[in-house]
């Protein structure tokens, strides 16, 4: 950890709880390795208290935060100004304090967008199929919509109204092909004939239900490209069977991961130190 | 530093300006030493912004906080609860946070006392002498007046209308005798020639005007034990003076390390480590 000092710049998380974050370790390890005057604290903030915690973030002079549930809408209704792909997203997860005026961000649908490309994988021009209209799956389908637009894009989900509003936020962004459908044995099978990219952003086969996925592992081929947003377990029933079937596969962590270093490089202008942060979080798991 | 985690807890200055405190190196240095989950950072708040500032440390679970110029007075009048002597004082400089019910404290000169105690100069029954009538004056009269009362205490100053509501809010305490005086070179003869502890509480003798002290040389004889609560220099023209007097002499420094040293215990419960703190602020100064 860097010496803190009176001039160290303050950022920080702000959830309910957060006792089991581990973005302190990897911010401030980040700081650290860049030299950087910086300090990452959790604050456990009730539901309401929200509005108050970001007028002491302008009170104090904070540099950033992280925000995570349950306050992601909550934080957007309290700050100044919030970011375009923020506003189709309807939450946000970051927040940047220049000179008291707050301005949000969501990195998440970015995070895994950066993923993404690391793996060669720019959904841009592609056929993905999102399954999951909640809003890990919101976040990414408004983000690569905007920033890097696929050919089409069909969204499968159980809940309706919430993928019908999500078909129609996505549709609006304007430059995709955006469908939706309930997922059923048939649509998934229809959508993944054609598809180059499936992300997986429902929580099935998450801990500690990890013996669930949504695919049959018949419908996997290789030259698709499956991403899966739970990263509890790291390999999740759905990555393991992709792998097998040839896909190659992007771990839920590499979202994680990116949406760090979107925060790191809002707060500090610097680029972030990826392995550093990344060891950290993989130390952890 | 100790590695910080979701789960530690968040202590702070609040000042204006902060950046060359010497509170969170001190602090910080002191948590690490007894592998306490805590961190200290500084928060430069604006005149104004006190209460909002406040607001926030309920909202998120700060622990305590010193408070330092100019928001001695403001916090003061933005915290739920604030402790007998605080009142006496009439500011604050320590905010205990519990589950959101924030009380003041001051902790100035109950560090002074402590000072004073360590060096063997308690207070209690004896003849003291006050050079200043200013906020650190108020700070020592009122915390040794209520807690270790001496036999008679001799306020000397300028600012008249000041030294009056002094020596009526010390003589309120009511264990000790107070009298108050226009400090000329006769009151102040008089005052030394009966005294056992003389205590210089006006900023004569402070950077840069290092070459000034209030009191002449010949004033000075051993038996006199001199605290000066300047510690910019650590040797002021009066602690020099008085040591070549043959008196004993305790530094401002000590009140500082003091104040923290209650500050520490107030927000954790545990005995400070002080030779830790002592050699950070001394390796600072």
């Amino acid at each position: 950890m860097p010496r803190i000092d009176a001039k160290t710049k303050v950022c920080a998380l702000f959830g309910h709880p957060v006792g089991h974050s581990r973005s302190p370790e990897i911010h401030n390890a980040a700081f650290e390795a860049l030299g950087l005057p910086f300090v990452y604290v959790a604050h456990d903030v009730e539901p309401g208290q929200v509005a108050k915690a970001l007028d002491g973030v302008r009170a104090m002079g904070y540099r950033g935060l992280s925000v995570t549930i349950p306050h992601k809408v909550e934080a957007m209704h309290g700050v100044d100004e919030v970011d375009e792909i923020a506003q189709g997203i309807g939450c946000i997860n970051t927040v940047v304090n220049d000179g008291g005026r707050l301005k949000g961000y969501n990195s998440d649908g970015l995070g895994a967008l950066g993923a993404l490309r690391d793996a060669d994988a720019d959904p841009r021009g592609k056929r993905v199929v999102m399954l999951g209209s909640g809003g890990a799956a919101r976040a990414i389908a408004v983000s690569i919509a905007r920033q890097s637009p696929p050919r089409q894009i069909t969204i499968l989900g159980v809940v309706l109204d919430e993928l019908e509003r999500l078909v129609q936020d996505v549709g609006e962004c304007g430059r995709t092909v955006v469908e939706g459908a309930e997922l059923t044995p048939q649509s998934l099978q229809t959508a993944l004939s054609k598809a180059d990219l499936l992300l997986h952003c429902s929580p099935v086969g998450m801990h500690p239900k990890e013996d669930a996925s949504l695919v049959p592992p018949e419908l996997l081929r290789p030259g698709l490209v499956v991403f899966d947003a739970v990263y509890n377990p790291r390999r999740t029933k759905l990555l393991k069977e992709a792998a097998a079937a040839g896909c190659r596969t992007i771990e839920g962590i590499e979202m994680f991961l990116g949406q760090a270093y979107v925060q790191f490089e809002l707060w500090t202008g610097q680029q972030a130190p990826r392995d550093v942060m990344r060891q950290v979080l993989e130390g952890k798991l």
